[in-house]
């Protein structure tokens, strides 16, 4: 059974990361939570990144703000997918320093970047991971874009009523 | 056997985009090349979409420049992980528009970004998503990055001879 | 008879996009609204795209939010002049995602946008475009930029008075 | 006979529109080109915007850079379609002046604005709009579309013979 | 005696343009304000630009928002010196477009341009062209600084008596 | 008879501020040319912004590039109008940092900003805060505006021959 | 003794710079808080960046917005190291304007520039300075940098427990 | 004797960082050079910083381009002050993502960043770290900005003969 981790720098990030989790959980991913600080706790960054595959993890989702280092410094560590979520913190310049954090890694070490607080679509993502060898997993994706579908064709047919 | 589809918006895109075939190939990954115009060609388009996971590939790398749409397209109709390369194209405003039109996608529909040009990276991350439930991927994942700190290094220890 | 058709990615964008609406309603245009999804209905998008011309219409006005890809998508199916109107969306990164992913199209492929959140703009540059060749509706933009004028008229005298 | 108009703030903006020009005549649409500075010439300017539609334009198309006050002020005094090209002139900041001088037209008076330097599409842009009420133009319109479509099939056809 | 008018785009700059007002009123400086739309009334635009200069004015102040014309306008048409009063009005991207429209003006053209909402600062400076022929006038500027001396003074005693 | 001071950071300006000494020559206006620098003659900055009014500058114009501080540090010292000409230096990001040191000045202190690498912009504004209250020179402005105009009338003119 | 001295450009910018101020007493280090405007008492800055370093201060720690001058002009006139805070101000552009205008000083004059009204860092940063040569400050900000882990592990436990 | 650890995440940082070192050994101040990629040889990283205080180091430089973490990583495991440097690397968004990276640390964790490409200032800054309590090494800076100062007033004579 495939199993995703969802680390953040802050307990601040939750809200933001939480959407992660709910859609994980609606796929029947098990799930991780942890705080994982790169600035404050580097030693225990340096603990999960080194072994997080060996502890069964198949993808790793970081979200960090401000200058956030998590997602990459993982991604240095761990030879797993690493999906990074810019999260737009208080004091951060409108979200452009977490965005760039995260996104522009040098050669040789990716981070699978999402839209800012995008962590609903990283949450999707790991499942697209996971399903791109698991049949089970993709077949939910699908009922999933469906879901959407439908609810789009719904709106759209309730504005038409409207006029 | 996975298999990688690198697909592209045109044969501009092409030299930035040859370092995502030649990481995978590293990594004795098959992978199939194609040009996929988002705004010119939007059958093939819609048609490579609606199959990709249907012949076989595992991840969908997509790479466009400007008004980017391709990554994002071919992800709205596939259910398979695409990561996307924003190409900084000659009338591109600094590469600006082909980050943000990649990047920020809606819930629902994510693209894993990668840095601009960031082709390479793209190959690393697709390969990383095979080797998340592959092995042997992953075991040439680790040896890659083992590679990375070698050269570092080496270099480390000519700048000190240097001097 | 000329029609226009206004299309938006969510139901959200209604908001925003009323205003071209009621333009266009004030033009005495006939004007069909509907929400095409480019990334969660990607058949609609298609089918809307393809057959827009067909179906009487002669302009078309897509309104989108962050990585903004309908209203280039609809230009890259249909024939027709397609205004762009970006949307400020919640997560948008204030709004130069969805300006840069409608404005920066590729050549071949137009969109004519309008300013952020500029729906109202897009209503009035749909009637100025079948203004072009109909006398009648040429006429009526005349007098409505006639009506901005003796409103700024009238503004600058209340401001005298008022000192 | 549908005729436009393509305007420049200067000679140097030249070697940028003609792109407009070219792709007009390739739809055999009447063109005529004029310089016409906002800031140098606005006598001209205003008698130009004044006129333009008693002279049997249909469409403007106006370039500037910088600053770019052309289109803008074209579409505050005529009432026809006014479409801006952004030039990115040599002390631009990277474009984006003319950008948002052109793009962020307040409510009442709009301009379609092309991409930075997107005088091709601007071109196309004028021929959807005349198309729009010509059958003929909007068959040409469809041939142009055709013909980008089969560019980019036999681009990756011999990408993959390369291969 | 000098002459100072200070115009506006629309009724709703006016409490960003108070300031100006204000301040040149406690120089004892003659104003007179008026609603002056580049885009809305161009005929009063250029009866204005046109002859502020024989009406006795010394310096023009002119504040816009978004794709601000109005004081490169005014420029154009009148041999006075022009201060441009960026205004962050609504719909602006965070008034970089209306600081871009103002400043970036090209050879031959110039704005005198001032910090975003800075009608204080217009109306200073207006005061401070007036006195670089006028000794009395310098002399009030000279006590305005003064008083911002006084000011910084007073509350750094207050800081420090707090502590 | 009024005096205009030109002074910048550092020797690497002239080429850049050149432009406003030719200017002012051109209009028969005494310029007297110096190198200030805010951070590295803190002294004569100092000596300079108090005694500029005293020694019978009418207007200073300043260049500087990067964190440019002397244009405002000089509005600072001198109750005279300062113009202050943001330069494009090598190690500028973009010239987004003198743009914004020079624009963004608090509330009290002034400094009439032009274009990025704009000197010759400062000099036609220094002729024309002149010219406001010395008719002589608004002749010659008058007159270099039509200058401006006739100049870009021949361009038009070349252009439609070469048609 | 080390002392480290507070300034800023105004008494608005104290909430901000208080978090500097509160940092260094729970180090234990002598603080001196002063009100020292560049632009409104420029005096006061020479004297005070003439002398601080021979009145016994290591470090100066200086806040402010805008067109953000002092801690660059301040950096100018001492020896010390200069810490510069840039303070988000209410007609800021988005806090752009203090972080260029803080950060990007010429070759031969640093400034060390802290993120958008990070004063708290500063603060940490002075006390590091003073700890490069004091044992006993070293080792309070190691207690520190210890305290900083481990609400961050009761943090993680707590989210742990709550699921 | 102090001594200042100057580290770079790649060789290919040497050409900029160069500066730092040199204006070290100006101040003759003992420099150690290496190579420490954050994400490449996250061990030897971990290894520097938390070592770095007790080899004999007093301050860290630290340069990095694109989504630099080494700057930050190294203040998240050491003590000392660290001074970041953000290099302007081939594939960097004009620099914006080092200087944010750098920069936006999270409160708690701070790094001295200088400007883009500011490796001399870096190195200035470390002597003056050095000099807040090495009277030897003040007397030098003090020196050095005298030195700075004299050759303006040069280029100030030279500029004034030439004319």
């Amino acid at each position: 059974m495939s199993k995703v981790a969802v680390i953040m720098g802050s307990t601040s990030d939750l809200p933001v990361m939480q959407e992660a989790i709910d859609i994980l959980k609606g796929f029947d991913i098990e799930v991780e939570v942890d705080i994982v600080s790169a600035h404050r706790t580097p030693e225990k960054l340096f603990d999960f990144g080194k072994n997080a595959h060996k502890k069964g993890f198949s993808v790793i989702i970081a979200g960090a703000g401000g200058a956030a280092h998590l997602p990459g410094m993982v991604a240095s560590l761990s030879p797993l997918p690493v999906i990074g979520v810019p999260v737009k913190s208080s004091n951060s310049i409108d979200g452009w320093d977490s965005v760039l954090s995260i996104l522009q890694m040098p050669g040789g070490v990716p981070v699978a970047t999402v839209a800012l607080n995008g962590a609903k679509n990283a949450g999707i993502l790991a499942a697209q991971i996971i399903g791109s060898s698991d049949r089970c997993v993709l077949d939910k994706i699908e009922a999933y874009k469906e879901g959407l579908k439908e609810k789009v064709i719904k709106g759209a047919e309730s504005i038409k009523k409207g006029k």
